[in-house]
């Protein structure tokens, strides 16, 4: 499989690292990039430069995108749908569901085999056992590339609707903004106070581990909408408590604006009756189509 | 040790789960509650009913109060402080740090020894290995105690300062929250486009593990304020990066409202030309006294 031609378009910082990995593993590997001096580093690598798009996408059964987004793309790949026709294309450009559900559309139109990726890694991490990205789109154009996609980091298929790569990359990351703001608003506090992190970041990291535990609980009860079966502390008396998460933090001088969204979650849902149920039950006011 | 005898005040939830592990390990154990029913089942398990709160903190030397905030603390407490001089007074009632140091010097006025106590744990998990309390205040009470505190889980003394096992307290729950907030909005994602939990669970729980490793970068960053020396994905490319975070939830019918105020510092430092920093420059935005 190291003989795989591949094409990457697109040489950010991300874009450099697919075309890095691909070349370290012998890989023949056309780029191009837009500025064309970005090509440099990877041409004395051993990288072929194309010199516009459609000879990038003509070089290659298999052709990477990864651009700074969908639009830009779009407008990179038009010129380039009839060399691309027969080919597979995976988009690994960061967006959002539907971006991709009409990127997919798009290269159906014009008999190009679509997959989409979202990337978990930053690019240092690309062609080490730390990358992990997740494909959706053509699920046959996956078993076929997987050992060349390999390369980049570990591979997950998650659906032939191509816009759940997007999905769960964003749902992934939405989960890891959500712990980094958790993290921060901690982080903040005890430095206020002066506690030194080595005192302190040991006990949050192992009470974080702990607490990710009723992960499947939560999950259980957002996927079936009942948050009143494995209730250990009630929305009502959290939020009771939340008063004091708040309070806390305006003594020390940290403002809790990364709180004020959820307790009003809180707080809602409490006086709409369901003090009783699960912390879980604030997420029947977030849907807006339920 | 199982001979000390023990007094506990407050017999909510909480209040009983402590009486409970006091009980069991054959300590003799008195109780008191507003509300003298709320004893019942502990005096069937061999406690002690005081018939007011003199008469509980007369029974003990160490005095365990867990009460529903502070102010009913202090309300309960005043007419028992000639009673309770000498005594050590151990108060894991929720609260803030301030909360906590007022405590602590009205029992200082009064001769009492004082512990201020946070519990990291729910009813159900105290006395067993998943309870873990911290504890400030009076040093050498700590460690004479602490043969009896361990009845009721993993015990850490934080520091002197009465206020720090409240800080401690809620700084983790901040963190907890932070990240129940991500894993929730995560979750609203998945299920909205009918992702089995069971698919999507597993990643987003090794995601955040494996996310979770950078929390001594930010401890240090916050630490010291330099946000700028180990940065591998910047402010400005993440804050870019958000719009899919925001433009995906919306799509999905989401509503992205944990990650506004997030979003809205992001935007803001990078825009005060932060943008190179790593993400925990935004807690600068946060800080009212620095």
């Amino acid at each position: 499989m190291s003989n795989t031609p591949v094409t990457v378009l697109g040489l950010g910082a991300m874009g450099k690292a697919l075309a890095t990995a691909f070349l370290t593993n012998g890989h023949p590997t056309t780029v191009w990039n837009r500025t064309p001096e970005k090509a440099d580093a990877l041409v004395a690598l051993g990288a072929v430069r194309a010199d516009d798009v459609v000879a990038a996408a003509s070089a290659s059964e298999l052709v990477i995108a990864c651009i700074w987004d969908y639009a830009s793309v779009m407008e990179t790949l038009e010129p380039a749908a009839d060399a691309l026709k027969g080919r597979t294309l995976v988009n690994l450009t960061n967006g959002t569901p539907d971006q991709a559900r009409r990127m997919a559309a798009w290269a159906d139109k014009h008999g190009i085999t679509y997959l989409d990726g979202g990337i978990m890694a930053v690019p240092p991490g690309i062609g080490t056992e730390q990358a992990f990205i997740v494909y959706s789109g053509a699920r046959e154009a996956f078993d076929t590339c997987l050992p060349v996609l390999e390369r980049l980091g570990a591979a997950r298929f998650v659906g032939t609707d191509p816009g759940l790569a997007a999905l769960y990359d964003v749902s992934l990351l939405s989960g890891m903004y959500g712990q980094f703001m958790g993290v921060m608003h901690a982080l903040a506090m005890t430095s206020s106070a002066g506690v030194p992190a080595a005192e302190f970041v040991p006990l949050l990291t192992s009470w974080l581990e702990a607490m990710a535990t009723g992960i499947p609980r939560f999950a259980e009860q957002i996927e079936t909408g009942d948050h009143s079966q494995h209730v250990v502390s009630n929305l009502a008396m959290q939020t009771a408590g939340f008063d004091n998460l708040i309070g806390a933090a305006e003594e020390q001088g940290v403002r809790p604006v990364f709180f004020t969204a959820l307790q009003d979650l809180m707080v809602r849902r409490t006086a709409e009756g369901y003090g009783a149920d699960d912390l879980t039950s604030v997420v029947e006011l977030m849907m807006t189509r339920k």
